[in-house]
């Protein structure tokens, strides 16, 4: 049992110090869903080796009373198994692989694009003993040798092309308080990582005041106290549409995909 | 409790006696999950309002020991709330929201291009006495008043198109053996039901010889009997690539997208 009822986290910060990346995020929310008080370990980028006592090159790992866990994926498996009296973060192994794979469209739909439109904020968001690191990384990994400032440019362009992508999810959250149903789970905090990674890059906003992820959002935020709303994080709200930009969403009741319930022939009633 | 343990089911079938409704497939995959027997009221796309009474203008319906049930979603929580003791289509609410995301994806990804690549098989194959109404309502509520034949036109050039981009779902099937987890529900039954469809209509393979969701598929058209396997039904696997025809599926190994787990740093062992 953990010591004080607190755990450990390393955390990926920014300068600000809040946290960057996502997977550190479902984490935090991870922790308070089973109740624990977090003690945090700070760091950026860099010398995660060193903070780690040679333990990982990647975070979030936790200690509980000495013994350590790496990979979120893995120490929300880890909290539930250990802790099964605590409200649970998964609800069984159909959830498990589905959120596996509405985490991966996330990922392509809005990590993605997103990445391209806010990596030069990115970088100089991060610690400044990071600035080297991340630029040199980031070209080299993921955006082909081709410079931060020229990848992020023009993105008044593709940011309002994005919005319109989030349909399916806004869909599935018309249907559903929270992705766990009544109360949120792991699958809500997952989902949840991927606008809390982009709040606490973005400049300049990626959505629109009124669009209909707001409310999810918003609660998703606010949860454990406000975890989502450090002092270094953006708004999401505010994207402004140009003459010629696409409808960022379906208004209400417009254009809903699923199938209507057959609730039986008007002439039977 | 059912009468001989048989639930009556409306069916929607072809002019082979084969189902073609992805509603009633997941119904009758969900009813032989719970162990009943399926008593089959047969019938194509007309009549349905004088075969069931004037209850519904929509199938599937079933009638559990006199009481009615509309809509396969609804009868599939019917079932998990009357019979508990049996086992359960729904693992919880988190697993429901997300597969109503699943299954809508897949709709966008699978039928609605096959729909326009099998639309004249779809018609060729329902019963003589449906056929005027399959090509009328078909043509005027999904194809904007364009003709069957012109519709399903030039599928040659694009089947080829839609094996890639299933490949969110094959990397799913890769990390689980069911969507159930080691036992199928009812989140198989309604994807399988997508395919199902399919190979009701098919007249040419979707898919290659080698798609690695053969597995999953062929493993659900086995269930129950080989509920899938009926003779009216066509092989989903040998549809043939062109030169220029982009790959079919990511390798094994080459393509994963989602995050390794954290094993930690080499240097710490």
């Amino acid at each position: 049992m953990a010591a004080n009822n607190t755990i450990t986290l390393y955390d990926l910060q920014l300068a600000s110090g809040c946290t960057i990346s996502p997977f550190v995020w479902r984490t935090k929310y991870a922790l308070k869903h089973k109740g624990f008080d977090i003690d945090i370990v700070p760091g950026g980028f860099t010398g995660i080796k060193e903070r780690t006592g040679g333990r990982s090159e990647r975070v979030p790992c936790i200690v509980d009373d000495g013994h350590w866990v790496l990979d979120s994926w893995v120490i929300a498996e880890y909290l539930d198994e250990k802790y099964p009296d605590r409200p649970m973060l998964f609800e069984g192994p159909s959830m498990k692989a589905m959120l596996r794979f509405l985490d991966s469209w996330l990922w392509a739909t809005a990590i993605r694009p997103w990445f391209q439109c806010y990596i030069l904020d990115y970088h100089d968001l991060s610690l400044p003993q990071d600035h080297a690191y991340v630029r040199e990384s980031r070209e080299r990994m993921f955006l082909q040798g081709r410079k931060l400032e020229d990848v992020q440019a023009g993105r008044e362009d593709r940011l309002p092309l994005v919005p319109p992508t989030l349909e399916p999810f806004r869909q599935l959250l018309r249907e559903t308080k929270w992705l766990g149903g009544e109360t949120p789970n792991y699958a809500d905090y997952s989902a949840l990582a991927v606008f809390l990674w982009t709040a606490s890059v973005a400049k300049i906003p990626p959505l629109t005041e009124d669009d209909p992820l707001r409310d999810w959002l918003d609660r998703g935020f606010d949860l454990y106290g406000g975890l989502g709303r450090h002092p270094g994080m953006h708004t999401l709200f505010g994207l402004k549409l140009r003459e010629g930009d696409p409808e960022p969403f379906v208004k209400e009741g417009a254009g809903l995909n699923t199938a209507p319930v057959n609730k039986g022939a008007p002439a039977a009633r």
